[in-house]
């Protein structure tokens, strides 16, 4: 096939910018064996004009007027890497509805626009592609619409923020919350306001971006129930420890009897699961599924030429399907309901400091055993003037739970209402040695 | 778009064949959402018409004359699922011949007839597709087509056998190399001759696959060095476990300067390596590149709906992009020289049973340091009447290694030629407390 000359725009030119058009010179011919064409970046949106910039683009690329690319009746594929929803959202509708294809690493974006921009992409006959908006360079997009698309995936297990799970593993090795988070800005992983991450809610948004591709229904951020690690403290690593486990920010979304359940939370997981060797900065996603039983992927999540990568083999998959019409489509084809609020299941551990007097632990055994609540673990340790009971359920309602919460702290012996976190493990208390 | 009927045929219809067709039955909505057409099986080609089948197809399906696939005009796309490398070549390069897609999950077809079947797809104009033959529902081969695109991909690392993983799992248990192979027999997941799985033999023809279409270089069978797991006995896990390692069959395929090297060996994987973590049957790849640092992916790597699920993937791939040449051609397109013998570089460990006579260590600690082979770390246990001494190197030439091998081989106190193990680890011995 000749090789045909493909013009194509970015929306911003900042790290991942530059590193989208240094990614397509520098493999022009990778691309070109893989599709036929080759791209080369014509028109670069930027805010100034003036400023320095990495791997500089070609004269007369840079343009601060987004109608250079709107108007451009060459360019049929723009890369959106200038982050936030506006403008951005505005520019891509536009994009969209004048037939180009559009790939966006915008996870803020997509999450909070998508149904209208999909909606305008299919109208249009174009590709909305967004692999780079979730964990960087993990592939799960892809994997999630094409390689696994006739296994019906149920739930989806995540580590999607790389900064709180850097922090959860400096917490690990002795590290306060603060001297954690420290750590993290010092190094650059976590901004000066670090409540995006640490409150969950930038898992939330891939979450719901993962949540809608694999269950085929639009998650809302709305929809995505979360809690930071901001809750966290070194009594519930050293409690998970003990229990050898590890304390994560997990993202699960379940598809259970026709709802859709996504939250984001400090989980207690199993050592011997898969996420639970998830170390540092890095992100993993476990997809379960029916013919595949799970599949997990996992690398980094964030990173200027990780997310470049990403864009770029967007890039070339759009313009190697473009005549096709090959899952351009929406993934959101159905529209399934919420689980009802307290109808998630999981088995649970909470923490209960309380005053050392004889009686304490029956009354809690009680209110428990009255809700149905079956507890797999208990340990007890002093803990200043009381103890601090661990507490480790068997698989339970979380609304049952929460019932049982409240008639505890209502107990004189009770500090402190507990904050209890899903327990995540492959194998039954059994196999914990537990039972 | 309207939806357009594909006739489709299957070249086998055992577990795998059955499970394509109930596949395909079942997510026909699912194939249909992705690609506008129907998928439907009307040719199955089996030896035995009459033998009882799981999800039996439609009547005048079945049949057990190849023409009757080969000839019929009708039929765009094929999947063989029949394994062995004859017929199952004949017939598969025919079928491209006469310019039929072709998807197959046959491991050792694509390892031993890729160059000529790949030629005959592209010389038709067609594709030929092969995501099932390595790690069964595992999509690695998508993931570096087509997400890593723009990656250079210099190192895949690779659990690719889950009989021999689940065989060294239990061993770490306590169970003997015998105890451990009649175990996986009784789970179905050794046969009865184990041969394929504990010679490497199965693991070097998925790592030859996964080299080829990471490096784009045909990587041949013999060119795969291996060594089985029934060089490995209990005394290797015990010493693993001392320097918090485990022992895996590992595929290792690297890029150096140039030059491609592929290996399949026992090795010593540190306990915080992603790869260490795999248990049992499932597999995992790690593929590291420029761009994306690494990605491991984990799964399943066998089992009859599993690898039915990545076979009709791949026929959704095609039917997607049939159109538009978009990767259908052979991922070698360039050829790359083996690596000269003994060049290979890594740690090493190995363990040498002497007689407890004084000098001895200080003879293989100088033969050793004379190749400016440099030791990590070593241990020294009684062992009968003698000594074991076991070493860690730091990285060094396998060469030298071997060199030195020689020279301690020949000192009057060394019982056995000891068998070198590379040692897998993200960390420096610094890091591993051992400096």
């Amino acid at each position: 096939m000749a090789s045909v000359d493909v013009p194509v725009a970015l929306l911003g030119y900042g790290t991942v910018g530059a590193a989208v058009n240094r990614l397509l010179t520098e493999s022009a011919d990778d691309i070109e064996r893989a599709t036929g064409h080759r791209l080369r970046v014509v028109k670069a949106l930027v805010r100034d004009l003036g400023k320095e910039r990495d791997f500089p683009p070609a004269g007369g690329v840079l343009t601060d007027d987004v109608r250079e690319v709107l108007d451009d009746p060459e360019v049929t594929v723009v890369a959106e890497v200038m982050g936030g929803v506006a403008p951005a959202g505005e520019y891509v509708l536009e994009l969209l509805r004048r037939g180009k294809h559009v790939v966006s690493a915008n996870k803020q974006l997509v999450a909070r626009r998508g149904a209208e921009l999909f909606a305008a992409a299919s109208e249009a006959g174009v590709q909305l592609r967004f692999e780079a908006s979730v964990c960087a360079a993990i592939p799960v997009i892809k994997v999630l619409r094409e390689s696994l698309l006739v296994t019906n995936v149920y739930r989806v297990l995540g580590i999607v923020n790389g900064t709180t799970n850097y922090m959860l593993t400096e917490m690990e090795a002795g590290k306060t919350y603060d001297e954690a988070l420290a750590d993290a800005q010092a190094k650059g992983y976590a901004e000066a306001d670090p409540t995006d991450d640490v409150s969950g809610a930038d898992a939330a948004a891939k979450m719901a971006i993962l949540a809608t591709v694999a269950f085929n229904s639009r998650v809302e951020l709305d929809d995505v129930e979360r809690v930071g690690i901001d809750a966290i403290d070194p009594a519930d690593v050293a409690a998970a420890r003990q229990l050898d486990m590890v304390v994560r920010l997990v993202g699960a979304a379940r598809l259970v009897d026709g709802s859709v359940d996504v939250r984001v939370q400090p989980s207690f997981v199993d050592r011997h699961h898969p996420l639970a060797s998830v170390d540092g900065a890095f992100n993993a996603v476990m997809l379960q599924g029916d013919a595949i039983r799970e599949i997990t992927l996992e690398g980094p999540g964030a990173g200027g030429i990780e997310t470049a990568s990403a864009v770029v083999a967007d890039m070339a998959s759009v313009i190697g399907t473009m005549a096709t019409g090959f899952l351009q489509n929406d993934a959101a084809w159905r529209s399934l309901p919420p689980l009802a609020e307290g109808e998630h299941r999981s088995p649970f551990y909470f923490r209960l400091s309380v005053e050392d007097r004889p009686g304490v632990l029956a009354r809690v055994a009680d209110l428990l055993a009255e809700r149905e609540i079956s507890v797999a673990r208990l340990l007890q340790y002093p803990n200043g003037q009381g103890a601090a009971l661990h507490v480790v359920t068997h698989e339970t309602r979380a609304g049952a739970l929460s019932d049982a919460l409240d008639a505890i702290e209502q107990l004189d012996e009770v500090r402190a209402r507990p904050l209890p976190l899903p327990v995540i493990s492959d194998r039954g208390v059994e196999e914990l040695g537990w039972a």
